[in-house]
């Protein structure tokens, strides 16, 4: 297994009347590889480092799109110090590693907001800002190179290093994202005929995008413009194109990415899922930070608990909390398979006013604060199961489409912060994924970031990664007929055909 | 015969339902070369220029290192609109070319002074400079940007394009130079082990050296230290790979360098030959500048005329002037085969005094200006006589190397602007040059440019430099034995070996 990048400690022969090849030359013809490029900045540092080194320099070779770029030349055997940054830009949040290539060890992990979020809370708003104005594309490239300078600032004192050591830099992020970081609009990502600028970037210098890097950049490759480089890596992280048995990649949040295959297909989809998978729907719902309520349960007494992030006094209820909410009271009879609530089930069901609908309507008050209730209404109830009737769809739809049966799944792989903050048994209870042995399952957290690093520590796994892209198969869900009429049947509590969800069995109803 | 950029118009097919390709990828598998990277600046062109010019676009394709840059998109076919910039930096003057690369038109030609010599005339000073303050390195670099700047300003406004329609720039110079241009300090060419940073510095992003520039500038690569980019351009304006007779390429100044050559093999040698060639000899001694004395004739009746570059009033005697004056003076007696001046041949030899050696000395008087005499003495004729004998060994010894004989040379070619304003009868008289038929003799002028244009015009050029390069045998002339003894024998005018230039008959010598 190779790193992206290489260091290579070259014992030059020294010169003499019957050799006087150039310092350029001289280490050139010393390498094995041909496509090299002597960048600018290394070019200036073969004098002094190849005299006053004795001749003996270790060389970094970064890859390019056509070949390699040697990026710098040090005096001495420093080929282990052999450093890549690698990093998951999502419209939220950015997370880096600062990796120690030859051993994979992590020196150091910093996560940031992405600061885009100044220019609008999600894509489309920022898309649309660059619409308006231009010079928002500007704007938003250069709040995320900012971000990215301040983590590596971070990563790098942490460590103890210097920019320099830095020999490659591997992105995981979606196309929007990957866009706004070239400083491309991403326009066409959302917009007839959805042929946006680039799936794949190329490896770019990074000190374009005006970071003080020596290094190149690659953004892992799109396979279509909803399953970007972050699907991609994600791709990466499970066994899927080399397994017997098909496997399921689920990147499920305000939008879903999915992808099902085996070493003889793949099949990829995306859609929206709706933003009440991540809390963004409820009055009070709230993203994963810290007071909000990420963990429900309905006891035995019929008292409900909730459990806050980092244990704070309750603001709001995040995604994870939503999706126990709802499966601890359809388990609780406090709400029946079509999600309506049954008033008499517990006190904390409650009427309550709604501004919108001029109107009183019922609501679970899941929790208070400083006096002030805070509450899922049955409205935002319905909206929550639309949400986790299209994620339900979407899987089922790549299955129809493959024609294999849930339980041929051989892993069902979990992605995203939602995907790995939610109580697997809630998210099966609300029939948001399918009821598969929970041994089945397997969560991969930011499998983005995992990517990305993933890619910098093994060279063959960028091949891997445009295997993906060149064979996937794009399901589009919108030209799907019975796709509509499938997420109808899924908007039931565990679903429609209760047969899908043996395990889920609401023992306390009546 | 392709230029070394070129633009490719590309009607791609538009996006429909079975064709999603994103912009990149739609336009690279449309060209035929594999190895292409879209840079930075092109791909932020992508959108909106593909669905704005309805995928009916031109691209631009700049060589790189290890294949091609895809520097720019343009809506519509704009193939014909395909310029470049040729440059040659020579270490008192910069002239550029704008061409345009389709047809080879000239649409621009500037020149101007290197800035560089503010930080010392010659070459040494600057290098010495550098030794002792590296800042001075990157004033050095800054001052020729800045002069490049300026000179690619002045072009681009007088053809009427911008700087992104440059496509390729090509660059003639010495190592020395090209070491300021890259930022890169050239210590080792004038010292042991007398290896620089290169000898080729690859093909490099214009960015880099700070040019406002999408393309990349390829620098002519040298042969040896001495050897420059600037040599091996002027070898390309001659027939030498080809041809089945040997031809000589001379390129005299303050240093000669020289190639004798044909298919067969390539001899090259370099050596200092002095200041006395170009005027910076004598106290009246001058570069080649308006007022400057450029011919000098000695009439049937004795008498001296002078020529001054734009007729203005003599202010001193330049390289030409030098070589007439001597040559003349020979011939009309004036002075002897050694040298020595007649005191009685006319009345304008007389004793002059000289401060460094606190004594009155004979010397020519050849103009006066505002009551001041403008002189030349016998020291000054004893120091160009042992230039020119330099010139001379040099090119007899790479004759002796190749054992052959003048008369076998089938050209004589003569390069830079010493060579080029050289009175050819007169060079011949002091026996600078061997005593060939005129017609053998061909005046390259700025070969430097003219080589750089060239590559830009006719991408096989830059193969042809490779092999010279490649094919070069380096005469150290230090190393040879007979190089002193050889040299002293030709300080004689023209030489001691009179039968050597049998059409030089001093015939008013008595």
């Amino acid at each position: 297994m190779a790193a992206f990048a290489k260091k290579v400690y070259l014992e030059l022969p020294k010169p003499d009347a019957a050799d006087f090849a150039a310092g350029r030359e001289r280490v050139l013809r010393a390498l094995p590889e041909k496509a090299v490029h002597v960048t600018y900045d290394a070019l200036r540092e073969l004098y002094p480092t190849l005299p006053d080194a004795d001749y003996c320099v270790t060389v970094t070779l970064c890859p390019s799109d056509t070949g390699w770029d040697l990026i710098r030349i040090e005096p001495g055997d420093t080929h282990d110090a052999l450093y890549g940054a690698a990093l998951d830009i999502g419209s939220t949040n950015l997370a880096m590693e600062l990796l120690h290539l030859p051993t994979g060890q992590v020196l150091c992990r910093r996560e940031c907001t992405n600061a885009q979020v100044a220019l609008g809370a999600n894509i489309l708003d920022r898309i649309f800002a660059v619409k308006q104005d231009r010079e928002n594309l500007i704007s938003l490239q250069r709040l995320v190179t900012d971000d990215i300078r301040a983590l590596l600032d971070a990563c790098l004192e942490e460590a103890g290093l210097q920019s320099d050591d830095i020999a490659a830099m591997c992105v995981g992020g979606n196309t929007t994202m990957i866009h706004f970081l070239m400083g491309c609009d991403p326009w066409l990502v959302f917009q007839k005929p959805y042929t946006p600028a680039f799936y794949d970037p190329g490896i770019q210098p990074a000190q374009a995008m005006g970071l003080d890097l020596r290094c190149n950049i690659l953004c892992l490759p799109a396979v279509a413009n909803y399953l970007g480089g972050d699907i991609t890596a994600g791709l990466l992280m499970t066994d899927m194109d080399t397994r017997d048995d098909p496997a399921i990649f689920l990147d499920i949040g305000t939008n879903g990415e999915l992808a099902l295959g085996c070493k003889d297909y793949l099949l990829v989809g995306a859609g929206a899922a709706g933003p009440a998978l991540e809390g963004g729907v409820s009055k009070s719902g709230m993203r994963a930070e810290p007071g909000a309520v990420c963990r429900v349960r309905i006891d035995e007494r019929n008292e409900l608990h909730v459990q806050t992030i980092d244990d704070l006094p309750p603001e709001g209820i995040c995604g994870s909390g939503i999706v126990d909410l709802i499966a601890e009271g359809y388990l609780a009879g406090w709400l029946n398979g079509d999600g309506t609530l049954n008033m008499g089930a517990s006190a904390r069901i409650r009427m309550v006013w709604e501004d919108e609908s001029h109107a009183n309507i019922p609501a679970i008050v899941y929790a208070s604060r400083a006096g002030k209730q805070l509450y899922f209404t049955q409205k935002d109830i319905a909206e929550f199961i639309r949400c986790k009737a299209a994620a339900h769809t979407m899987v089922a739809t790549l299955l129809d489409a493959s024609g294999i049966t849930p339980d041929q799944i051989g892993t069902f792989y979990l992605s995203g912060g939602f995907g790995t903050h939610l109580n697997l048994e809630s998210a099966i209870t609300v029939g948001m994924y399918p009821d598969l042995p929970r041994e089945t399952f397997m969560i991969l957290g930011n499998s983005s970031l995992a990517g990305a690093k993933r890619v910098l520590l093994d060279d063959a796994s960028l091949e891997r990664i445009r295997h993906f892209v060149q064979s996937a198969t794009y399901v589009q869900f919108g030209e799907i007929d019975t796709f509509l009429e499938n997420m109808r049947a899924a908007q039931f509590l565990p679903h429609t055909n209760a047969s899908l969800y043996p395990s889920v069995q609401p023992l306390k109803h009546d």
